[in-house]
């Protein structure tokens, strides 16, 4: 069975449950929030950028940063975590920008967006784009290099999520919205400090074997093959390796959300697995997506960046 | 290809990859620890028992609880995360017992495994036993109860694990270790205000459409397909869903390691979806797998419960 459904764009969120509307209360668990203890539209219905990423504290930094880059009254400093009753998952905003982290891997993102959409139906938001602002691995490409991706594939280098339902596999497209990648390319010239491009970006269920790495607690295979896998993936048109992007596009394009994947490669793969960059010089690097993120919603909004994005003490502050 | 290993029990830590004794430094990079940069054997050598959970604040509390239980000095408050360079886990130490948070999901359980699995062999060492306390839905069973895993199944209720290595997929075992749970259900005996019970643990790679629940953003089935999947289940030996047993049972039987999980059912499935439990309930639940591990703990080191453990403030205040 194939799910396949074009992006609507510009509208609603589509919630594709037919049981969701009978419901007297929804409870968000993991999020700690719920339609009967919470005005969802009140609190969320003016939102029109999501922001996703795995680190609670990045997705703080990148709220706060955010505060900054729209030019909105205060430090940021003092943004509170929406789900500060749970800390499964963390969650920001400030101005029309909805931060929230995802932990690690396709099971944990996959229970944020399930409540995320929800939230965002509850909320009667409409034109929302979302975007996973991440970290990867990549391949034959600079350590550093930002990849914005057009097609998510799994570790056969095929563009399908396979998900499980009621026991049985159902495969989904995890195609991404094409304009919005051209879109952030375009922005990355206002950002024109690091390399930006567009790839395939493949996503594993595990960091170690999944990934090819021969420096985990398991691993049985030699370096060759190792490189022999990663230059197939190379040659099939990735550049980045993550754990996330599969189900993220999947769910985003059944739900009519347009979705980008923009993550930081921290490693060249083709020449290494363990991650020996120093501390700073990683920060900086995880700093890259939002920086061009937040440039592409400035553009959005028809916002000049504020002064204080010019200097580096900002940028590096983060 | 099915890989198959028995429990070498009380022995050391088995690191199955032959790379690793030639890396002059191995990082730990999730766990923001390393052979170069602390001094492993002394920091956990003497490490025999490692718990491990979903939640970062319930595996601080966890900790803060077994400092009590174990009798040591101090009251436990000011115990320091060991992972606090990083957001990704976090972990605890009292006496001989480490504790640490894995987020949700097979992905985010891995990472921690492989990690920690490497730190307990650069450790050096023995005789480990390593225990997931989590939470679960329970199924045909009261909520609160506690399940013994006998075995972890995947959703077509087999136990096996399958692990994508370059793109193939290899198939493992997800036997755990009988006698421990059974050791674990003696101990029950001493903590005999909940029902213990042993029974089949399935694991999901998520919690909506592949647990079989109505409330998610996506659903494609009707009530009666559900309850057909979840009776077939339950038919199956299933007692508990959750999201991380089969990949732990995997790894921890070829690495070695002594192996249970323990999970309190926060609702019975076949009752509802939503965790609708007052906060205090969910509270109290979550501490029956923690007072169930205390007391094995205690009974393995030969201590007496101290007196505070018999009042209800600590018990709750957890």
């Amino acid at each position: 069975m194939t799910e396949t459904t074009g992006y609507s764009g510009g509208g609603p969120v589509l919630i594709k449950n037919p049981h969701l509307d009978s419901m007297e209360e929804d409870i968000l668990y993991h999020l700690d929030l719920g339609t009967r203890t919470h005005n969802l539209p009140a609190m969320f219905g003016d939102i029109k950028f999501v922001c996703v990423g795995g680190s609670p504290n990045r997705m703080k930094a990148f709220a706060q940063f955010m505060h900054k880059e729209l030019g909105l009254e205060g430090s940021g400093e003092d943004l509170a975590d929406i789900c500060a009753g749970t800390d499964r998952y963390a969650m920001y905003r400030t101005g029309p920008v909805l931060s929230i982290s995802h932990g690690m891997g396709i099971p944990s993102i996959s229970i944020m967006l399930h409540e995320l959409i929800k939230l965002l139906h509850h909320a009667k938001c409409r034109d929302v784009t979302i975007i996973r602002i991440g970290t990867s691995g990549g391949l034959g490409i600079k350590a550093g290099s930002v990849v914005i991706t057009d097609t998510a594939v799994d570790a056969s280098f095929q563009p399908r999520f396979e998900q499980v339902v009621l026991g049985d596999v159902v495969v989904r497209s995890t195609d991404l919205d094409r304009e919005l990648a051209e879109e952030l390319l375009a922005c990355s010239k206002e950002v024109p400090d690091f390399p930006t491009l567009i790839g395939h970006t493949m996503c594993t269920y595990d960091f170690y074997e999944g990934q090819g790495r021969l420096d985990g607690a398991l691993c049985s295979f030699s370096s060759e093959k190792k490189l022999e896998y990663l230059k197939r993936a190379h040659k099939a048109g990735v550049r980045n390796i993550e754990m996330e992007s599969t189900a993220f596009a999947a769910m985003c394009r059944l739900c009519g959300l347009r979705a980008a994947v923009v993550c930081v490669a921290l490693l060249d793969r083709l020449e290494g697995d363990q991650i020996r960059a120093p501390r700073e010089v990683l920060r900086e690097y995880q700093q890259r997506p939002q920086r061009l993120i937040a440039a592409f919603i400035r553009r959005r909004l028809g916002l000049r960046p504020p002064p204080a994005t010019e200097g580096t003490t900002d940028r590096h502050g983060l």
